[in-house]
């Protein structure tokens, strides 16, 4: 069978499918097989107790297919592919999303923080047994009161000398643990995030490895867990609440990888500066916000392959009498619907192999330069925020458009809007993170502005020379490479140009930078106080951080074409490029044609672009979708395979 | 006590909302009334069975109320106080939407289509028990196979005329019931919209009465009924399927207002047209859409007060070290997320009480203009689409601004996003309806274009006169008297003055009405088919739709604005109005400067009016919401009073 696979001709799709599914192809293929079984699917008909219980068992599957060792390093029991966990988590998305966010809470957030803040001895305590899952976890970072400033947790972790333990509290109503995965039932142990206090003195958050329940799952004395109840989706999920009453941990519990208290209550670390130390800690941690916005993304592909392949079947109104009636994907209002939203889950899909694939470099230790981890933390974030809103518009547009059927359980889509609400919450509210994004440029990646203190960042950024960042980027680079081979300049070049389109995103980018840092610089003196002058300019910021992930997105995609290897399906993917691009100019048409980046002439030929480009998309519409390979058993809407919708006499 | 409050002075909050509460202001208060109590509250714990049995007794907890009376005339039993009847049905959306659904299946659709549809012994027979719940009807118009294109269903109704009966069959599978309402589990009889077929001939859509269950809930003979089961939201609601194996049902179960077969199988009618007929028909019913438009609305409405009131008491980050958390609605961003949606929800307030007093006139015979009822239909399913689409965005945005918290079902709007995501599909798809109003702009109203053909109605109206619709409308009167009291020109007329804005949006309705008639004239000839003009400018005409829509807003608002007899109340109110108009100047910023109606120096002034009125209305925030009128015991946000959420130690 294998030989007679290898000998046929691989189809537009197929081709396609190659270039979307990026270096860890062979992790998804083998996803693909067993998620399309029975164990993986989602029942959006168990109240919370069975669905939670389903979740579990779930993951003991999981265990047994080897989906776990991806995400830690050979010397601790795993395989040391960091990409292949991620790869693993977007086709997981695919399945069950509960199970999905409770293999992240389990795996990537409880797991990563003991591996990567921990040192020797937490590993060979805890790695084997939470990735065989003998050991439940969950990760206590949010508390009810601090949510996005996450450096100003409540909750104290207090060496006491005597005894060389740390006492763990919730000292206000608000350093209460709030919507922790795992606290409500599941989890044993707490990676719990606290302030570290010794010898008197504060040294900021740190984490501290915390039994919360006895082997009967009942609270251990101190401890008291609640259930958060029922969510807008992730039923599976057993979200909870955690409050402290000074229970004491041995002082071995503290994750020492940055900072450790020697029995004797003094405390070291390699990084002085508690913010920094801090941001270092949370750097580590990355991989979570990679996984949430490549997840989001999966599963929007999910819900367009459903809405498209709907909208291929389901026909409504006869143009005239005695003709048949028209397939839906045959208005145009439906092709302005789904097909840039497919256009955008291509592009998201290259910019997400590409973070994916960076990520994988620095924590395997290929990539050792020192900016590295700080651009990958920013591009991250960017895309997180990015793709999970995408997640959000398009699988709710896929409801809409499926219309009734649309709305029935059966069909998943309303599940999926609902699973995938919260990822523009969790691992960092897309508003902070887009704003984070912006800082970054604003600051050129200063240490100094790391924290989150509004005043302090505000001047720095004032000062900061224009276009420092443009500079470091490449992005001229690229630009040039490609109007090299193209023999014209952005003025006169054509809108279908990959050198004028980037450079359009790249204007618009450099502008808003440059004259955010510009309001930011006037407005304390004019306004009174940084604050006011950030406040102020604080839509601003917000595009300028948006307009750099839509140029970094743009950038992968074109390189992204270069993967398409073949000449049909390459035709395909830069009409997919295009439409990217064109529904880009669209939405901030108005500011390109204020900041005359564009012509009123040039504006209007943006709409007829998108028009052209989704006639022309049209006819590809099967093969678009089938690229994003999600097998016919794991696409699971009846109405896929309902005669009484489609059938006519 | 009334004496004690009589003598109060009033809140500006109490002013603003005496204006949106509008004619029917007594209703309202009766519904805070009992609507507070526990017996009318969501329980989202409830699984699909137990939510379904909780429906059904709130449903006779209304009864007790009085409630359904005002759906119905006088001589059958009701008040026949048509506008109570909306004004209760979006009351009820503030407490539970299954509820609202319900009950809107039982007394409006069904009973609705009864007494509009029915003559005197349907009347007798059936408005008495389904009013107070001793017969349960369900309302079987979509099939499987047709749900927006109602005119195509393919149920027959085949008159025998041997036994003086109809046959009631369900020819393919397409033609199944589907979505229907109360058909999985209560309704014991359907209103079934069917083919009228007698002495081989096919009349159209007509409306029969049809028994489908017995005493102990089981499928009577040739009638088999399935469960659409799980769905987006609404587990209160059993919607159901209903497939008809040639059931017969007596001659006088025919609903005989427009229409009637007598005995010998002759077919009578007053409307000899049979897509008229039709559409005559489903005019009566215009109720429904004018009721889910309103629902939606007041449920938006009540996720802005939670998400408000969250807002003004959640704080997070210090603006500089040793300064208290900011509250988030100081943050620029958060008050443009939310303050332009509650803007938005005071204009579809006003526009929503001005178009129910519209349909009630006319309900109720006061109003006896011929061109009346077209024009509500075209009103009532533009605000349909308007204000579910509103009410969609809305809730979402409240929910991502809420945070975590937002996604507890605890706090309440998830569940509102899930029960309400349906309102933009049922009662007309909005893409549909949109496109419907853009049509009656198009066509002006003439009778020959209601059916649904595409050939028929492009080529009648790419030879319409181009303003008609214009000069009907009376808004060139307005703006007149506008401008008469302001001594200005639009040229030269600042954005704030009322006539200036009219007039843009006026405009811009025009331009896209003229240039959408142009292109469907030019386009036939150059597309070759009238469909194929119609699709390449769909998104054109659906423009248009809109653009008239947000006219007819924006009048009701300016309109609305003298209903506020207090002076600080109705300067606030005039922030809201600017603030209406400039965000929908925003949203098509591109299109005003394309056009030249708006030049790039006036359109950089519409963001930072944006700014400025957001600035303006944010100490007013909490007045804004609490004139929404939403009493505490009905807003039932458990974070609304979690100490754990906002005290500061």
């Amino acid at each position: 069978m294998t030989a007679i696979v290898g000998l046929m001709t691989k189809t537009t799709g197929e081709y396609l499918r190659d270039a979307l599914d990026g270096p860890w192809k062979d992790m998804r293929n083998q996803c693909r097989e067993y998620l399309a079984s029975d164990t993986f699917t989602t029942d959006p008909a168990l109240d919370i107790k069975a669905a939670r219980a389903r979740a579990l068992e779930q993951m003991q599957a999981l265990v047994d297919t080897g989906y776990p060792d991806h995400g830690f390093r050979r010397e601790n029991g795993g395989t040391g592919d960091a990409g292949a966990a991620v790869a693993g988590f977007e086709m997981l998305a695919q399945a069950d999303l509960s199970l999905t966010v409770k293999a992240g809470v389990q795996w990537g957030l409880f797991g990563g923080a003991i591996e990567n803040l921990g040192t020797e001895h937490h590993h060979e305590k805890y790695i084997r047994p939470l990735m065989k899952l003998d050991l439940l976890g969950c990760y206590a970072m949010t508390e009810s009161g601090h949510g996005s400033d996450v450096q100003h947790l409540e909750t104290t972790a207090t060496y006491d000398v005597d005894t060389q333990e740390f006492i763990i509290n919730s000292p206000t109503p608000s350093s209460r643990k709030d919507y922790i995965g795992g606290a409500a039932q599941d989890a044993t142990v707490a990676a719990v995030f606290a302030q570290l206090i010794t010898e008197g003195e504060s040294h900021g958050v740190h984490c501290f490895v915390v039994p919360i329940r006895d082997e009967n799952g009942g609270d251990l004395p101190g401890v008291t867990t609640s259930d958060c109840g029922i969510k807008g989706g992730l039923p599976g999920v057993d979200n909870g609440r955690i409050v402290f009453d000074n229970v004491r941990i041995p002082r071995e519990n503290l994750l020492n990888r940055y900072a450790d208290v020697a029995p004797d209550g003094t405390y070291r670390s390699e990084i002085e500066n508690d913010s920094r130390r801090f941001f270092t800690t949370l750097g580590t941690l990355v991989r979570g916000r990679v996984s949430v916005g490549g997840g989001a993304a999966s599963a929007a592909r999910l819900a367009l392959t459903i809405a498209t392949r709907y909208a291929l079947k389901r026909r409504q109104f006869r143009p005239a009498q005695g003709e048949p009636e028209t397939v839906l994907l045959d208005y145009r209002m439906h092709q302005r619907r789904l097909l840039p939203l497919i256009a955008k889950s291509y592009a998201y899909a290259f910019a997400q192999n590409d973070l994916v694939r960076k990520m994988h470099l620095i924590q395997t230790g290929q990539n050792k330069d020192p900016q590295g981890q700080r651009a990958l933390e920013k591009r991250a974030a960017g895309l997180k925020a990015a793709q999970t809103w995408h997640a959000t518009r398009a699988i709710q547009e896929c409801r809409e458009a499926c219309g009734g059927a649309g709305y029935l359980a059966e069909n998943r889509l309303t599940t999926l809007k609902a699973d995938t609400d919260v990822f523009t919450t969790f691992e960092g509210d897309n508003v902070v993170l887009t704003q984070l994004v912006a800082k970054e440029l604003l600051t050129a990646y200063s240490d100094e502005v790391r924290d989150y203190d509004a005043l302090d960042w505000v001047k720095f950024a004032a000062t900061m020379a224009r276009d420092v960042v443009r500079e470091r980027s490449g992005v001229r680079q690229l630009i040039q490479t490609l109007f090299d081979s193209s023999n014209e300049t952005v003025e006169e070049g054509d809108l279908s140009k990959r050198a004028v389109q980037l450079q359009l995103l790249a204007d618009r980018e450099d502008y808003l930078v440059r004259t955010a840092a510009q309001r930011l610089r006037n407005g304390t003196k004019e306004l009174g106080t940084p604050f006011k002058a950030f406040n102020n300019a604080q839509e601003h910021i917000l595009s300028a951080g948006s307009a750099h992930i839509d140029r970094l997105v743009l950038e992968s995609f074109i390189e992204g074409l270069d993967l398409v290897h073949d000449d049909e399906a390459r035709a395909i993917a830069e009409l997919l490029c295009d439409l990217f691009v064109f529904t880009t100019l669209e939405q901030h048409r108005d500011w390109f044609i204020m900041h005359r980046f564009l012509s009123v002439e040039r504006a209007k030929a943006v709409r007829r672009g998108v028009n052209e480009l989704v006639e022309k998309l049209r006819p590809h519409a099967r093969t678009l979708v089938d690229a994003f390979g999600i097998p016919d058993a794991m696409l699971r809407a009846e109405m896929l395979n309902d005669a009484s919708v489609y059938e006519r006499e």
